[in-house]
């Protein structure tokens, strides 16, 4: 009965499901129970009280649990994600895995059910461990249905506690401005958080604030399927402003002692009340058979029984590049918008290319307001709010979508980079790209020197960091990162820079030039000295190799882009050399330096090494006189190699 | 006139000052349009719109030009900091520094007259770069008033596109909770962001979600002298809720080709146009007087002349250290409450000792549920608001007070990144507590991993990350962390572990052990190897060393807590061994064991180096399993060491 009645086409919930769950939702919440007190741990309060929204959610929205990747089903993000019981109780019901190895491999090292939700469970979209993460995870997927004409639901439940984070306030404002019709968030209105009653932890008129920024408000009982099932019919047949469902719940509903008591938010039921609370629900404590099932044994074919599934990466034409000329006077930036522009034209004819840039109201110095122009459907403007945009572009680009965004790197790095992290998570392709990054940001001064990108970023384990050296090189690494599966950042700077040339002055990265993710460049031969570089700090490495040479010092220059992955055989190239200088425009402590040496020191592959970088916060001026004072100009590498000869 | 006048205890503004202040106004535009002009770079468009506001501020509160740090001076936190133009014409009115130096300084390599704002600026209190912090900075200010017994104002000046970002709604919650009168937020309504008309970028209903919020709202002319009096007159006799005075104001006002053109949001008057504005203003063009001051000498004079200064850090009585028996169950987390609350005793009768432990909605978690209930009145309960509190604490901290926030690591580190980078900018003196860390946050799972603590930190120049290894050492460390001047992460898991015994048994950081920062600790002597570890890793280090000395392997081990300062004659002593084995519960890229081949390699005393660590995000499960699969528990430590011999 529940598949014909999937996407609430009918008016009203009929008897026969109303009765149906009403008998799941005494069982799921014993489970939850179950699960929680097995595992010693966890959040059954919030699961209790949500479980009949849960139930709502995945019995009724159009998904699918033989097919859960359906390009077309509703989404259902969990944002309040420590309530994990609650959708994993339900989600079992609906047929999506065996409740037993939900039950047994809760909190378990190894298995796919985690504490808080993981997308390698079946029918969960999104791991928001978290808060106030899934408002904006939501909104990604709303702005897919729409630039994919897909007419599915996305709904997003909260918890009311976490509705304290600004995330949220940015969220609920770009909803509103986009008219996200099809988004529908829910929360769990019960009340309680960890410390207590949430209007004395932090007060919110919640109704007010919301219908502040556009949003209707329907406040329901939520624990009546009825009105339930009434306020999702009115979500599913909407087009005017997102709807919030403030649904008015009891923390450990069905258990008596356990309702309203906020300490059953993150405690389970005791071992010794396990059987009274199951009692309370019509049900007898097995705890004994799922805890002989909770092996490491166990944990391992669970994790083989629901493997990963992620969409596949849209295919993506390159386009044709652009060739800069060696007089050409441009920056990495606009190289950057150029090929963007350049690689939508090449797809604009596949239907089935999608594509979002988003930006934080900084278009036109990250260079991305010529795609604006030509593409203003697929660009979205969400003004200043960084960790919104961040999470958005995170879930735009989990799906058959290219998910981009432009940015200063102190915003799209620093600011969110919880965010990044929680893309990786997501095994997402978000796409960044940073402007503005090093000292090279120039008069904006300390506060905006995104001097630390890398060393944030290779704290995760799947983002990839790449720095392209000119505007010839920007072009090839910008088409090969939209067209590669994966969460990567292209770092650029703000100035304009020569090209740069091989020794005959033809443009070193121009035609004829095929970028290889990984590889170092040697941008110049000579003996005892490399010189290694990245990024803007080539050109200048460029004039010091010039001033050496001059002298009568012969080095070897490299450039190496590729931060992430440094290549085994060029380590050991470099490690051949006495000595080995680096220069970059990045805190020396944890920049392309200390990888090399890391690299160096790890394989056994060990040379002398001097690291050139930005040792303390600059100041705010031209970028040629900053450099100066902070002992990384040309002057200063090559007063730096002279000593070591 | 003015001196007399500071403090808004007039009922009105006196002719004789609003005369003075029209006529100031002229030449601080011209003064604006001038600075922006020379350094090519800058913002006049915000500047001229908040200038008549800027001039209220500072010619009208309590501040005093001649003692700038002041303890009872009010409090003007500039939050739109790129119209710093419009501050720096003002302070010099008011007789901070000379304008000349202010002009001919400004974005100028090495002079503290940042494009933004920063604390070297004589009368700037908080450098404030990235939008939206500066109500969180002023919820410290207003806090600092309230513990320290002083009736001082605290004003925060913003812009109006910033109001999107979330961490402002964060604040403007708080401040409505602690009922902060004493806190006045004013807001530059002019109406344009970059991108153009605010309400198009990204609508907001300012007055009615501040109002929803608890707040009293005032909508004022921004240009008009008695409207702006008036305003501050009553936030000054204000003891209801915080007032918001929303300021209408003009883009480029006093301009007439400049005025309500979003163009000047973020660039300067042409120099073909310069001296038509400054006509517009009665002023005449001499630029060319500024252009030959600006030298590098001068922007050192600048320097010299305009030192840094901050506020001395306050004594503490570290009291009497908690030692823990070798029997003793406890873990790092309940040891860093016992010794603040121990700290805390121990200064109680010191009038001047003010502290300011903050939460986020995890006080039992974390351990300051004890201090809450002893010290109510310094504990401050923010809910779940992150970035509003890193931004609060590391601004309390600047003052005569000790600023504490404990949270988990994921919380306090990952998500609010760039709030620790600013307290770093800002020589605050946060302590942050860092709790449930690691692999070791067990069942929680992969979001909740904070692997990555020390890579970001580190990405800072001055944070100090201290990785206690047991109860015993952590009640040190707490001490020492909360005496001393600056940034301090102590990183703790969540395990209770055993106590660190000598090989006699007894503990090794107990009674007679003193902590010294910076100095590694030898545990075992041996010989060939290395074992180096940290932390909660400690135990599992020595439960492997216990296991290969059975085998016949000695091996010495050696535990460092303080990873951001090595000691180099520590390095040279590891890099005599044979071989060096790190273990961590930290992402194995960016952790220990990187910092200490850096070291070598850059001092160049290396040896061979084996790194044991996450390589990937880990599942949800108790702390023994997942360490076993991930490599990293004795039996994986023994494997590795054997290996190598």
């Amino acid at each position: 009965m529940f598949e014909q009645a999937r996407g609430f086409t009918e008016e009203k919930l009929s008897d026969e499901i109303k009765k149906s769950l009403t008998a799941s939702a005494r069982i799921c919440r014993g489970n939850i129970i179950k699960m929680t007190t097995l595992a010693m741990s966890g959040h059954p309060g919030g699961s209790m009280s949500s479980l009949d929204i849960y139930l709502m959610l995945y019995m009724l929205t159009n998904i699918d649990s033989k097919n859960v990747r359906k390009d077309d089903r509703d989404r259902v993000i969990i944002s309040h994600s420590h309530t994990s019981p609650g959708a994993y109780t339900s989600l079992a019901t609906a047929g999506f895995f065996d409740i037993d190895d939900a039950i047994a491999g809760f909190r378990l090292a190894g298995s796919p059910f985690e504490g808080h939700v993981e997308r390698s469970v079946p029918g969960i979209e999104w791991g928001t461990g978290n808060l106030g993460q899934g408002l904006a995870v939501g909104i990604g997927k709303a702005l897919y249905a729409r630039m994919s004409d897909q007419n599915f639901q996305t709904y997003v439940f909260m918890g009311d506690g976490e509705l304290q984070k600004g995330q949220i306030g940015e969220s609920r404002r770009i909803a509103s401005k986009y008219k996200l019709s099809k988004l529908t968030a829910i929360v769990d209105y019960n009340k309680l958080q960890i410390s207590g009653d949430i209007s004395e932890v932090l007060h919110q008129n919640i109704a007010q604030e919301w219908k502040a920024d556009g949003w209707q408000v329907i406040e329901i009982d939520g624990h009546d399927y009825d009105q339930i099932y009434n306020a999702f019919y009115k979500a599913n047949h909407n087009n005017d402003a997102p709807i919030l469902i403030l649904a008015n719940t009891v923390m450990g509903k069905g258990v008596s002692f356990m309702e309203d008591k906020h300490g059953f938010h993150g405690a389970p039921v005791k071992p010794d009340q396990l059987t009274d609370a199951l009692a309370e629900l019509g049900m007898e404590n097995d705890l004994e058979k799922y805890q002989q099932m909770r092996t490491p044994e166990f944990a391992q074919q669970l994790a083989k029984k629901y493997p990963l599934k992620i969409s596949d990466y849209p295919q993506v034409n390159k386009g044709e590049n652009i060739n800069y000329a060696a007089d050409a006077k441009s920056d990495n930036r606009s190289a950057f918008g150029n090929a963007l522009v350049s690689v939508a034209d090449a797809n604009v004819s596949n239907k089935d290319f999608h594509i979002g840039v988003f930006d934080c109201d900084l278009a036109g110095s990250v260079k991305t307001a010529g795609f604006a122009k030509k593409y203003s459907e697929n660009f979205f403007q969400f003004g200043i709010t960084e960790h919104s945009t961040a999470t958005s572009v995170g879930s735009l680009s989990a799906e058959n979508a290219i998910g981009i965004w432009a940015d200063f790197g102190m915003f799209a790095v620093a600011e969110t980079y919880n965010q990044a992290r929680l893309s990786d998570i997501n095994h997402a392709n978000v796409k960044l790209f940073c402007t503005h990054c090093g000292i090279n940001v120039g008069e904006d001064g300390m506060t905006h020197q995104s001097i630390d990108y890398f060393g944030l970023l290779n704290s995760t384990f799947g983002w990839k960091v790449i720095t392209p050296a000119d505007p010839n090189q920007t072009d090839k690494i910008v088409r090969h990162a939209l067209a590669t599966q994966g969460n990567f950042a292209v770092i650029m700077g703000r100035s304009v820079l020569p090209i740069i040339t091989n020794a005959d002055g033809t443009p070193y990265f121009g035609e004829g030039y095929e970028y290889r993710y990984g590889r170092m460049e040697q941008i110049r031969s000579g003996e005892k000295v490399a010189l290694v570089t990245s990024g803007n700090m080539l050109f200048a490495a460029m004039e010091a190799y010039d001033k050496l040479k001059a002298d009568g010092v012969n080095i070897s220059l490299y450039s190496i882009s590729d931060w992430s992955d440094l290549d085994a055989d060029d380590i050991m190239k470099l490690s051949t050399y006495a000595n080995v200088v680096t220069i970059e425009d990045h805190n020396i402590k944890t920049g392309l330096g200390t990888a090399i040496g890391d690299a160096m020191i790890t394989s056994g592959n060990v040379t002398s090494m001097t690291k050139l970088g930005v040792k303390h916060f600059g100041s705010s001026g031209k970028p040629a006189e900053l450099y100066k004072m902070l002992g990384m100009d040309a002057d200063s590498i090559v007063g730096t190699i002279k000593e070591l000869s």
